[in-house]
């Protein structure tokens, strides 16, 4: 894949400028101590992924919508015995989440500072629109995008609407991210370009089904070896 | 105000365009019934309100958010002895709610068509993305709009970004809407116009501090009358 003549760089948010499925993981953790007279950790896992993938047609993604999901799992899992303290800690827990400082990740800043003169820089994050506003803001960077695209599913139509949006052609056009089911397998099916920087932990239903012909990445600054 | 030379006209979208607030109203009814055995229905709206208000910095507008407040309410209200099958009865409103139709409002389609080919016409609305993209999906009406604007606050920062997005001077932006405090006041503040569709349910933290002096419309077709 030539990373040529490229006019537009695309940069995913979470787990790819800062740290995001750490504190999904960090609460899930919490969430299964919780839920350990009933169901080990496994268990728990299990119950909840189930419950959330059920839950994403009606509450899409963010921290609101996981915390619901917690909710209804502790209550089956617990066959209804979970104390209401419990719940509401659930609730305290997400709020945690929605107020946590941003941790952007190493490399970032450099990475934009040394793109930014070269390349129309844009960022491309799915979820909570109220929750991504808030850690655009906290993070500092947004003066540096030429845009901040914040979208509820990110697939071939949404990256399609956005290049017709910027008037950039797909080939011109590089997404960057971490996840290969969002950020990358949707780009290479509209004749996009996309890096792969993977990060420690993904989300399960973010996982793409076969591997991809595309460079990965174990830092973003490496990104500036590429172009 | 003359509502001569207008270029852009911008509608609200959630009790302007389709019903919304009386989906909350019902499920708050419910609600009410559901805490009856602790609470008289007074005090419970009161503390609902109290909890929304505090939980607004945190989860934003919305079901989900709304959800979570009922679930807080619920555990204090009654002392922590809400039983949890309650709680799985509130999250299932809350799916109830995100998966309702769109019902218009009448009169919204004619409208629409009467004005398409005179200005530029978009929505803007307020809240959860996931949920307002689905319903303005449902609304079958995203095609006769030139931009659908979901954002997470509407103050003037707000609008006048979108105004610099359109390119459209303030004085050329018409904003009509069911809410004092979001459509109307942010929008006069700028310098733009605004055009006022009262619904006949508001939510308590919708409400302005005094009287505008903008048209005030029983039904979106009056507004053809005013062009």
């Amino acid at each position: 894949m030539s990373l040529e003549n490229l006019e537009v760089i695309a940069f995913d948010c979470d787990d790819t400028l800062w740290l995001s499925e750490s504190f999904f993981v960090l609460t899930q953790q919490r969430f299964d101590a919780l839920l350990s007279p009933w169901c080990d950790a496994d268990q728990t896992a299990e119950r909840l992924i189930q419950r959330e993938r059920e839950n994403l047609a009606y509450f899409g993604y963010g921290v609101k919508g996981f915390a619901l999901s917690m909710i209804e799992t502790a209550i089956d899992a617990s066959e209804g015995a979970i104390p209401s303290a419990a719940i509401a800690e659930i609730i305290e827990w997400a709020r945690e989440m929605m107020a946590h400082p941003v941790e952007l990740l190493p490399g970032v800043i450099e990475t934009l500072d040394a793109l930014e003169d070269r390349y129309r820089l844009v960022a491309i994050t799915k979820g909570d629109l109220f929750h991504q506003e808030s850690k655009v803001a906290a993070s500092g960077l947004a003066d540096r995008f030429e845009a901040v695209h914040i979208v509820s599913e990110k697939d071939s139509v949404t990256y399609a609407g956005i290049m017709t949006g910027l008037s950039v052609a797909p080939e011109r056009f590089l997404m960057v991210g971490n996840s290969t089911k969002s950020d990358i397998e949707p780009v290479l099916a509209i004749g996009g370009k996309a890096v792969h920087v993977p990060h420690d932990v993904t989300w399960a239903l973010e996982h793409a089904d076969e591997a991809l012909d595309v460079p990965v990445l174990s830092r973003l600054d490496e990104l500036l070896g590429l172009l």
